[in-house]
């Protein structure tokens, strides 16, 4: 029988579950899986229903009206296109191709992009078109590129954006466009070590742990809702080099993470921060 | 207002989130927290709630029947009485009094017993009742030995017992009268190194990872459900001493989460194991 | 046989571990643990030895002098005095004492002195003087309570201070006088989150993991050189005030390791960081 | 400068240090760093160390003789020839194969070696012989599998063997001739849910950990000295499936890290199991 997920954020008040679960009944669906939470520091009621129905839930608009609820409602068996912007750096990309192969990713990618052409066979080797997309100096340089992004990303009907250690900052504007859509890895432990060489900045400080962060691309660098993280304990007779080859591993667990919670619709973006339902 | 919540099991079928919301609604119930999973290998279906209401909920019972439920709902402004066994070593009763005095747990410590009297200036430090019930030799001995236990918990209303590091092997028939109601701290990995002197096994096959395990206790020795496990690294300049030193860290905190996720009304005990609502 | 550990540093060249192992050997030293690293990019030599001899290691002077070497030659049946601040909070307190009782730090507290009094039974129960040294407004009534502190730690014979979330911010003035001899918890994962509130930062931020740190206190606050660290992974179901709760697990786990690091000669501070031998 | 790596083990004595170092100090040898541990329940004296040297240092066999000691002495610029057997799986061996790529493992991979052909794709994305090695039905063919495996080894002078989820059961013999170097992956926490179906084993017992074990392939299964472990907690919201596909994760990072472990002459197989120097 078909599955769907249903996404909901709404102002909290007695009755909620009981308005949506009977919503769901009425169409016949039978909830396999579900998570309620109420941030009670903000009123805020959150969501997460996996739902099985013997055709797809139609009319919840009038139930989500009445309770001011923003919803969304995921058909599982449809997935969500997925392009990957790559610059030279192979890590991330091949986690992300190899999960997907093993059917670990919920979604289809349509494209790796780079502003580089070194990963180019590693996308022919998952069979994935890769579209190399240089990047003249100047900030005229950066908007043709994003341009050009942009037009590869609309004729393939992309709906999220993983950045896979592409080592450029995105425009204000191209982020804005891509709110809460572009997943971003940093390879530090942020908001420890924002910005360039966090590894060197972490060798200097002598930390005993490094780390890395998913997290969704804003106007302010390094500074978006944090999606995933985690950490590693390293050696102190470590190098900055020990550090960052270390580092590889934790960055694209995490990265793969990030992705596999937000193509599972359970990454809520409220007030500048995420709220993960597990 | 108070809260409650609400654990209840039953075979899978569409609308029961709906016929249960439904009915705490019908009360004025606010459901703040509820995470709900389908075993679909069992067509077993788990619910956990917690729920604010003006006044206890009740009449649950006809809408349980109707769905062939078995439930428990708990006021949580009533804290459930537990009694903890003890030996000789304080690190777990340490940890269980010193959490339970941060308002970590939720629950009211009856009293300490202890088949020697070692751990008594523990319990007196924090100011709980201390019973030294000492064993005679024999199975005769250990009879009567539970017989003053279950006298102390008969007398003291308590609904669960924690063993911290309690050194003695419990009769089945005492084991049986408290199912699923005795919590356990084996001091190793379960299912390896079942038995005595896990730490010695553990030096001896070299492995790199030391754990502990919370189960309830069952007739059969160390093979009852499991509520919690977590394991340590370890480095092989470790002497024996030094393992088991290492492992009192894994074993108290093991002991503490299993119990908290106990008294959370979190844990359900299906076919022989446990699944764990968080 | 008595055991000694020594812990040198020099200038790198080829050499040195000959050096400093004949000049053990001709002693009738026995190495039974040796960690030698060199720091390639300071060209710096870092050495700890924990060597078994019939008698204290004598003369070892002229051969560290040929070698530009600072050293540190501990008798281990000598355990230093350590005195532990506190304020209000008990579990980091706990913790130092119950891992002192089991024998897993190589130490001796000579007392525990709080700018309140109401860890005094703590103290008492583990049989240790407690001192009551409060704090008068105004950087004038510091002053005194750093002098009183200052004269009790004298009084002792006391090498090292662990400020067990001891809340008050000790004078430039009296961290020099005790050069990485202070021992500090930060209950946040430095350099994210120095300063006060951390869980709330951690809150807005909506960070999936939190830490703690323990450094050498320096005149710039939270910012000395780092011991351990360790991190933990926690919920977005999670108030700041379970963050709080969770993180004293982190804390005090984080100090007791720095501590026992620090006693057992593995920490090397060089060039405003710690370089830590295993 | 060359770099050379020393492994040593000997029965324990005082002198032993300054009699290796000062035999690498007299070819003019700079340690760069040492680990040495005496396993003091065994007398047993176990030694690492990376030296720096104008040339190859020669004549260390008269050192060694006279305490007793095997050794081996390795120049780290020769990469020991590895071969890695597989199956059908691909994440061990894309693992592999990336991690060196990236330089993480100081080794030549010569050859790819399948029971079946399906992986021979990525074998040639990354420019390494494929061998298909079928097997016939019986031991006769077992055997004679084994003796055209042996015969690529030889051919291609092979030191060291990696099975990387290779799901065969290799003879005693064969296993034999290659003591202490077949390096098999077991996705288990050994020796937890030895044998066939790990996940399935850790599903009906409800863990709440799953692992996987690095070991030595030896003739009695999934017993040989162990390398490296590591497990994941999961979440019993997992099918047996979900944590098969968790527990690849493990799997590959936990033979990656054995692997390097053994590459950079860290592992002392003794008395049935293994300590490793870090």
């Amino acid at each position: 029988m078909p599955r769907y997920c249903l996404k909901a954020v709404c102002p909290d008040r007695p009755g909620i579950v009981a308005a949506v679960a009977e919503a769901l009944a009425s169409k016949g669906g039978n909830i396999l899986d579900l998570a309620q939470h109420t941030v009670v520091e903000r009123s805020l009621f959150l969501l997460r229903a996996v739902v099985e129905a013997p055709a797809p839930i139609q009319n919840f608009e009038s139930t989500a009206a009445k309770l001011s609820m923003r919803f969304e409602l995921h058909d599982l068996a449809k997935r969500p296109k997925v392009a990957i912007l790559v610059s030279k750096t192979a890590h991330c990309l091949y986690e992300l191709l190899l999960k997907h192969e093993d059917g670990h990713l919920p979604c289809e990618f349509s494209s790796v992009i780079g502003n580089h052409s070194d990963l180019e066979s590693v996308a022919s080797h998952f069979k994935l078109p890769f579209h190399h997309v240089p990047v003249a100096s100047g900030a005229e340089g950066q908007a043709q590129h994003e341009a050009k992004i942009q037009e590869i990303l609309s004729a393939s009907g992309v709906e999220l954006v993983v950045l896979a250690r592409y080592m450029r900052v995105l425009t204000p504007s191209f982020v804005k466009q891509w709110d809460s859509r572009v997943l971003n890895i940093h390879h530090g432990f942020l908001p420890a070590f924002s910005g360039a060489r966090p590894y060197a900045q972490a060798w200097d400080k002598g930390v005993k742990i490094i780390g890395a962060t998913a997290h969704f691309a804003t106007a302010e660098l390094d500074a978006g809702p944090i999606v995933a993280q985690d950490v590693l304990h390293v050696s102190d007779r470590s190098s900055v080099e020990e550090l960052s080859d270390l580092g590889k591993d934790v960055e694209r667990q995490v990265l793969v993470r990030a992705l596999k919670t937000v193509l599972e619709h359970r990454v809520f973006v409220e007030g500048g921060r995420t709220f993960i339902l597990d």
